[in-house]
């Protein structure tokens, strides 16, 4: 029973199933930012090289050498305790690879620069990939629900509020509203993918040992303000108005995406669980081997995607808020709150990849059962439209007496078990009011889904793939 | 030692000064929700007369009796209890009022209504209210810090990272990086006020009964999606795509926004308190009689601004956190979900707006002392600009072994407390690099602010009012 | 449309149902607050005078005027925003209540004393109060689960996992498991009730001003740490070992403490609410007139209590966290994390008194369907008890090949709609493992509950009011 | 510019410096939880031996087989996303593992168990583990803050109050304020560590299947609550009254005394970055090679160590709030909230065991200058002692006025920089009050420190090793 002695294990996602084994994984790891680290290098290098002050030999030199495989993780991670981050070290180690190749170009490798700015670049890099991981995810569950939505728009389902059956509502209409937090949150993430800006700023945010070089380098005034376009550009990066040291926006931005995703999903995926309750049985998730088992009961089919996505939703806020507030960051440099970002943000990025990529394979496959949602839509023996005859029984009676009315009716038909149409037409009063056919004309669940059709063209034409109808018509909806 | 024995106090914020007795306090009391649901039933009732339904009259006398102070909140508040909601007490107390009028009129009232519809779109006219009042004073503190930052473009100012002396800065890129970030959030209050929902769906979102009730009123089918439009434009609010009674992004979007604002702010407080320190005192709040007094020092001068300020950062992102949980709600309407975002919405938009409020004061009112600044980035005997002199020796020595020189030439000015240029004179190896008069020059902060002045420009040109240069410079930059 | 114009409306929890009207309303109005900060003025002055000093005549002057009433909290609230807390303009206000019965009584109004003193002591007696009224009503829930648990240890339910049937178990053992957490927290509020310590510290928490008044009225040095004891002892609240104003693991203990008690009421809630889903049915709410009643559906019972109690459950952990995060409070009084705490402190006090004195009713009055639940249990045809199959043929089969015989069984009876039995009867190598009869026993689900009955007895020798066997049989367990 | 192709990466903490390379980083990675399940899997057969069950030369078989090398982490990650949970994929291959030993004992392996026991119990070993280090590591900075309290309890220090000098106090004091949250801390994690309880229930709590296996392996009924004891006692865990699959509060707490740790260190880590701010430079973290440098500066001596351990205080309350949110766990096992616990509780162990580490290098290393203290106490000519002031002259003028006189005199001193005993003697009503030698010693810091010396008694008695005077004088005080 001893502990495994090694500190340092594999970052595999053993207790993280929502990203283990996913797309998302590769994109965080400590190498992965190692590596983004290291482009940030060769980023600056070529954007001095831009506005003429590095040599072109350097830059290559550097470029050739920034390989993650070329440094220890474990032995950066161990000295980045010693100046609270890894950039120190990795700037140390990155120099003597570049110094062993040409120690003349090692003389350009972090020129002018500073820790932060190498790894804020660095975060965004990792943040824009997995953004772009993200964004093709949930466009295969956008057009997955879309086609959902549009499959199911006369599929008849128990609406349900407060756990108890409402009235009726669509499985087409249940799914447009999946379809319209999805495709919120994809905008969001497509519009912030291309909005990550590159840090550039230097010790204090002034650009001073930049421009210190370049005046070196070049005797003239470019690598201030003029390398943060090339630098951004060089970086697939945004360029920033201001070094944002502690401006930190774009990180919270990003805990807000990121969460929205999960809420999004996660919506979809509390929903598909409860659906598939043992009792409910309306939707089914996707049959795969192994998949849903449990380790005692045979019988089991659990909807393990659904709950690798709500487990993610319920984390990815926290992160947020880590996030959130560090923006009270002091001074040029806090001394902690920039720290306290760096495994939120990986954790979050992590959370919402796994989340989307697990979503598109329950939206894809999602397993429908019409019948038992009919079966369930049934079993309060028609008060489930009970709504509807209150607004038939209004103009007799006015609104309220005749809520009063049904309510009386429905509970009589609740406690006895009777059939709502038969305690109403034994009423004195109500039995005047309709003929049996006319009640059981009032009483069928699909002749009371209201606009439920309209709402699914109205998603559809905003969120699906083809216009519907007429694209232009509504413009200024949100 | 007894407790007060009323059950119901006075909501004045004795415990919450940010707000207490700022614009926003009167915005969100339980008086004013209860006004805004019942500018929403005026809404409702106008929009269904709109698309050709509810008759004039019936408007007329609905809207006249929309008045809260016809309503008891205490009486309601006790009655939400029952239905775990505030709005099926108000509809009936508030049909009872109508009916006074006008019985015929009172059966219009709620007509096809949902309690949630009623709360939501309430919530979404606070909100838009309440963001207005921010934007109003975001922008006055913009103004405020554009000008600063203006007019301080050359105050010296020592760059502090990890609590340290770093380099110099000034405090124009300071100032401007606090406008970087409050123009920023103010951008995003005035986007999300423009973006705020009605909510329009009936009991399970398919506008079931507003389209029976149409069917009723006019022997139509008007009542649905048509509704939409109308009842949004009544509000001046945006018309939805679908009803979002458990598609929350317009909650948890309100979370995201108003903890940047107070992120934006607190970062802005943060700093002043940082420097207006005992110690520091480079900077200090806008005096007023009795402001910042102790109830036992009499010399003190607290920075009471700043602190209500930070206070109010601190609390905003837990109750976005809670709004972003919230998105994970079952079925057409959780039961819990829905009902824990009222107070935290309520909470965060009062902390943001006392905070917006107070934030004008503080940046308007500001007083710097130059003198003091120049003092502190003095303390370090040159030390503070040891960066610039690495990149001067860089050539004569390599980067790396020049960055040591100069750390050991540091550490040893602090150790014996001797000016760094005179360390660096008494070096053998060092001496001969320079003159003194070129290590005076060196040695200079007010040489070493790097790119300060065209960062302040670029934040002038995007953030201020006028246009310093070219408007068109930096089209691309975030 | 026009809003309130008042900026100061009543406190009465229209927004916050799980609270509003119940005993802990009053507790914690801002009037509460005031009084209790009065209280706290009265027993320094009764130390003051235990100790020697302040004389017997000003102490009753000043306990005579010590009344909220007095006093304009909306005056106070507004006069806070200048110094950041109340309590300055509090002293203010009540020492000229006091001058005015008798000048020379106001000279022994908070003497030596310091804002931070009066309002962390006000918060704990608050705190106490309210821990008072939750420790009642906890224990009212705890007789009622133990109740529920003894009547029903033997009604048989579905044990539930991931949503899915899984194997039985028994209401009693689910009620044992709701009594276990509610009793832990009970034990939790009432040992922090009896630990909640008094502020006691002076301007910088070294006691020197009330040592300083001390010497002047009393000549000599009894005013320090010899105050702590009497003052703590007239408020009723434990003695600190040191002033704690930058020391807040009292306000971080409240957090964990009433984020417990929602979470374990939480918890009982929303299986309630998972239990009386429509399909579901296994119990009910408690029907009281217009409880659980929609504003739109005359059908609906919705679980109205169960939803107040997981609304506050949702909402104390986020007002938790900012009091652990205040703990992060820098100096001798921080500016901005001591007066982040005030209002999370406050509503989650009330949220957690509410939910207690709602899960009171909830309890008390649960109504159970042993019907439903054993309707419920049979609806996989025996599927439920397949782990129990496993086991029986574990012997022939090996553990493995057992279980893989069983998964596809339940499979084939699950997708065909058959019952197990039969298509086990039906499998040529399962079919000679057991008689029908055989079969029959294994698959009754009354004969596969397991320890529940032992584990009930063993929750209610731990938690209940009567030790069933022998009290100290289980002494060391936890 | 190619991102690392491998999904899987090393688990060093490269973003994590609070915990990379501590004793805490070898005891949470994967392959430490997976070896901790392992653990379990072998108390069980231990357990079932003890009971009469699983054959002797079975445990040994497979306690011989239980070792974490023998299984592929990354193998066992990917097949956890089928079953959403490791646990189902983990007995597949242990038991693989034990048959090609002996296939007899593998039928003994996870024998009645279920994935929930396995984990939840892995959790609490590696907790336990974690609270073991931490509390050895807390205990050293307890010895090292009494020792620093003793040392200085007669030095000098400005005491702070919403960043301003507000009354003089000593290092003693400020260093038993940290020793009293520490001490505090500790003693939290050594009574959670030996209350954390093993998990065992079974699929759904009842022990169901254990009782069934023990059936049929002994003939008798032991394998239900008779377990329980040895189970524990295998593990060196407490023996748990029920099943706690749903009844999270030992996890909850968890968070709550991680939070507390965290809490409790960041407040002395934010002391020390404040006092060994350039400007104020009354304390320094230990120096050490490498500590505190910067990528840029050469003369930076940041306070890394301290900023470690804030960087964690920042994070672990929002780990924490997941954990206490999780509570809300429907059913026998919630489809989600269980499954967001595991990361949280893992990633906050490692930041408080990390924190708690560096934090024993920062207060045993600790530097404090006490001229620079003095100096600083200083700086306001006078001014931070005139609260002792204002008691001198409440005899002649009243409290109130003496006050007022004291505020003009203090900021007449203030804004013209002269010493306040030249402004008060220089005050025709003042100047009358006090001979000069009077007023010298009423403005000397060092006789206005209050009970400083006495409270740093108070907490030497409680939190020290050896009772300074009479251990059983404090006997009720907390």
């Amino acid at each position: 029973m001893s502990v495994n002695a090694l500190s340092v294990g594999t970052d595999a996602g053993l207790l993280a199933p929502t990203w283990a084994d996913t797309p998302v994984a590769a994109e965080a790891t400590d190498e992965a930012w190692l590596q983004a680290m290291l482009d940030v290098e060769v980023a600056l290098a070529r954007a001095q090289h831009a506005v003429g002050l590095t040599p072109a030999a350097a830059v290559e030199t550097i470029a050739a050498a920034a390989r993650a495989d070329r440094l220890d993780p474990v032995a950066l991670a161990r000295a980045a305790r010693a100046t609270a981050n890894p950039v120190v070290a990795l700037v140390t180690a990155f120099t003597e690879v570049v110094a062993a190749e040409d120690p003349a170009a090692a003389e350009y490798v972090h020129r002018g620069s500073t820790s932060q700015d190498i790894l804020d670049s660095a975060a965004m890099l990792i943040a824009r990939r997995v953004l772009g991981l993200i964004a093709a995810d949930l466009d295969r569950v956008r057009v997955a629900l879309a086609t959902l939505a549009a499959a199911h728009r006369h599929t008849l389902l128990a609406g349900r509020t407060l756990t108890q059956h409402a009235v009726p509502t669509t499985l087409g209409l249940k799914a447009a509203g999946w379809l319209h937090l999805v495709a919120d949150a994809l905008a969001r993430v497509r519009a912030l993918a291309s909005a990550l800006p590159a840090q550039l700023g230097g010790a204090a945010g002034t650009l001073a040992a930049y421009r210190e070089y370049a005046a070196l380098d070049g005797g003239k005034d470019e690598g201030g303000v003029e390398l943060l376009g090339p630098f951004a550009q060089a970086l697939g990066l945004a360029e920033p108005v201001l070094p944002w040291h502690t401006a930190r926006t774009p990180v919270a931005d990003l805990g807000a995406v990121l969460q929205l995703v999960t809420g999004a999903l996660g919506k979809f995926a509390l929903d598909v669980q409860t659906l598939s309750r043992t009792e409910i049985g309306e939707l089914s998730e996707p049959a795969a081997a192994g998949r849903g088992t449990s380790s005692a009961m045979p019988q089991k089919r659990n909807p393990a995607l659904a709950t690798l996505i709500v487990s993610a939703a319920r984390q990815v806020p926290a992160h947020a808020l880590v996030l959130a507030q560090c923006m009270l960051a002091e001074d040029e440099r806090p001394a902690g709150a920039w720290h306290a970002e760096w495994q939120p943000l990986r954790e979050a990025l992590r959370l919402a990849g796994g989340a989307a990529h697990t979503a598109v394979e329950l939206a894809e496959g999602l397993v429908v059962h019409p019948e038992q949602m009919l079966a369930n839509i049934g079993l309060t023996g028609g008060a489930i439209v009970s709504e509807r005859l209150t607004v038939a029984l209004a103009p007799a009676f006015g609104k309220a007496r005749a809520k009063k009315l049904l309510t009386a009716a429905a509970a009589e038909a609740a406690d006895s078990g009777r059939p709502l149409d038969e305690v109403l037409l034994g009423h004195p009063e109500l039995s005047a009011r309709f003929t049996p056919a006319q009640l059981a004309e009032l009483l069928d669940p699909a002749r009371y889904t209201g606009a439920a059709d309209a709402l699914v063209d109205r998603a559809l034409r905003r969120y699906g793939d083809r216009p519907v109808t007429d694209p232009t018509a509504d413009g200024g909806v949100r």
